[in-house]
């Protein structure tokens, strides 16, 4: 068994996987998929050094099977096919008594605070685990976290069936946002300028645009009656996307800021107040998202294995990092763990 | 009967009003009070030259006396007091159909974009009255606009009893707000740097604060165990109001922008993502903030008398706009107009 240590300045060492035995309320797995994200490569050019402890084991998106149970588990049992929802709350903080533990002001994220799924063996608190249907693969079940990510954003989105939706940036998170927001029904329009992802995203049957190529607020306008959008999604993180996201939506219309954003960008608060427009943070997930995410993975409705560009073995890391640094032709990237 | 013209470049004329005799639909009103608004203040100093057609007489808040009716007015008569929700929307564009008609794409703003209350006779489509109670003064009347404002922000921010609420700016809407939310049993801190302006709004019996002299941040934190704020009401305008309304709220806070930016400011969306946080753009009134303002002002719970600190003829209204501008010892200034 393998585990990848990230070691600080771009450096990945492959090495002995030193597996963790289960305390009370943990199961080891086994790991089989898991993806890397943006947050990954973040980590990976050393942008989260004050957060991250290494040589730290990175990796959050993945499945695999249950191989040993600590004390005190129910529910589960070894040889269960799971997926984790990497988030570990304080349980006492204002957001925790809130309800809102999943942006906990004291949040552990796994992967991240700890020690990620980027190894043959992880070991994670039980509450964190969901189970994956007998019908979806491992790769696909390495896709529930984005997708839970997507599910989260187009809830707080508050998309309806019948809505017209942009969605600003077609990487990972902005494709998946815009698949779910189809598959409840929205008409949505993905705007990228990357030609690969436009390419992508038109193959999974998405409406795409260029917004360098086209007037993206006349289009909008023209296909909504003269009205606006009712959402957009920013997921780029471009001040581009800061300043477009303000001139498409309708009256009240709603914009979901999933991108982030190291600095504030300029944003155009007169059209807020103009337009009584509304915008709403989206961060992470809470357990129901991952549930509708793997409910509508189960369903067999969206094109999910065509989002995988790449899978890769545990030894070829860097490469995959390396890949999406330089925005070529790759959208989601899996790595086989054991 | 005299009305003041604005003549462009802050020139104000007395002049005769030449009252417009009420066309089918329409009444015209002896008007008692008029206050005067930013907004006014905006079109004297010639910032709103490109949609005031000069000469062109303003004002909009305001509390009269029905004198006339046109041909088809049903439901009210002479001598009838009443004020005035001076929005004439469009009826048939993309926001009047979806029931936002207050916002309407083609919006006359009755003061703005068609003759105002700064004269003695006024002629306005019927559509647009609401009735005072006869409890309520003219010049109680006169508030009912700025008022109405203040409900519809803070049904818009959704404030609900026992909230913790900060109001960023303690000018009349400011100070309004905080009155409102408080009315409406919320916990208001009210933020200014105005030092007449934080005299008054503690004489009002808000809690108030000094942003520049103590540490907003630490403060609301300790005051709400560590949370932040529920509702955070950016009335300010200014930079450094669009930077701290995103430091305040808790997790799934709300901010409600009510202040008018020119220019789009720097606005932490990294902050939206991290707290799912929540905005709203709040813009005037529909009818049923007008009922409320009435509601609430007929009860006697507000200090409404005590915003009003200058009551001038319309004579002097040149003279009421240079003591707003000059930010001196001035809330709300009320004209006489007849």
């Amino acid at each position: 068994m393998k585990a990848a240590y990230y070691e600080g300045n771009e450096k990945i060492r492959i090495g002995d996987c030193v597996p963790a035995p289960p305390s009370k309320g943990q199961v080891q797995i086994r790991v089989s998929h898991c993806g890397i994200c943006g947050t990954d490569l973040h980590i990976f050019h050393g942008k989260m050094d004050g957060r991250v402890h290494f040589p730290q084991v990175m990796g959050h998106e993945m499945s695999g099977t249950i191989g040993a149970l600590g004390d005190g588990v129910d529910g589960f049992a070894t040889g269960d096919r799971v997926t984790v929802r990497p988030l570990d709350p304080c349980g006492h903080c204002p957001a925790c008594r809130a309800g809102h533990s999943h942006i906990c002001q004291n949040l552990k994220f796994i992967g991240i605070d700890a020690p990620g799924a980027l190894q043959g063996l992880w070991t994670v608190p039980v509450h964190t685990l969901h189970r994956l249907p007998a019908n979806l693969s491992f790769a696909q079940g390495a896709l529930i976290e984005p997708l839970a990510v997507a599910c989260h954003d187009v809830r707080m989105g508050e998309v309806r069936e019948g809505e017209y939706v942009v969605v600003q940036g077609g990487g990972p998170i902005g494709t998946l946002i815009a698949l779910v927001a189809g598959a409840q029904g929205a008409r949505v329009l993905l705007a990228e300028v990357n030609p690969f992802r436009l390419a992508l995203a038109k193959e999974l049957g998405l409406e795409t645009v260029n917004p360098r190529a086209i007037d993206l607020v006349q289009l909008v306008t023209e296909q909504t009656g003269g009205a606006g959008a009712d959402v957009v999604f920013e997921v780029s993180g471009a001040a581009a996307g800061a300043e477009m996201m303000t001139k498409l939506p309708r009256t009240r219309g709603r914009i979901v800021v999933v991108a982030l954003f190291p600095d504030p960008p300029a944003v155009d608060l007169f059209r807020f107040f103009w337009r009584e427009l509304k915008l709403a943070g989206a961060r992470v997930y809470e357990a129901v998202d991952f549930e509708a995410a793997i409910q509508l993975a189960a369903s067999g409705t969206l094109p999910l294995d065509r989002i995988v560009t790449n899978v890769i073995p545990l030894e070829q890391l860097e490469f995959g990092f390396r890949e999406m640094e330089r925005g070529g032709n790759v959208m989601k990237v899996l790595v086989e763990c054991s």
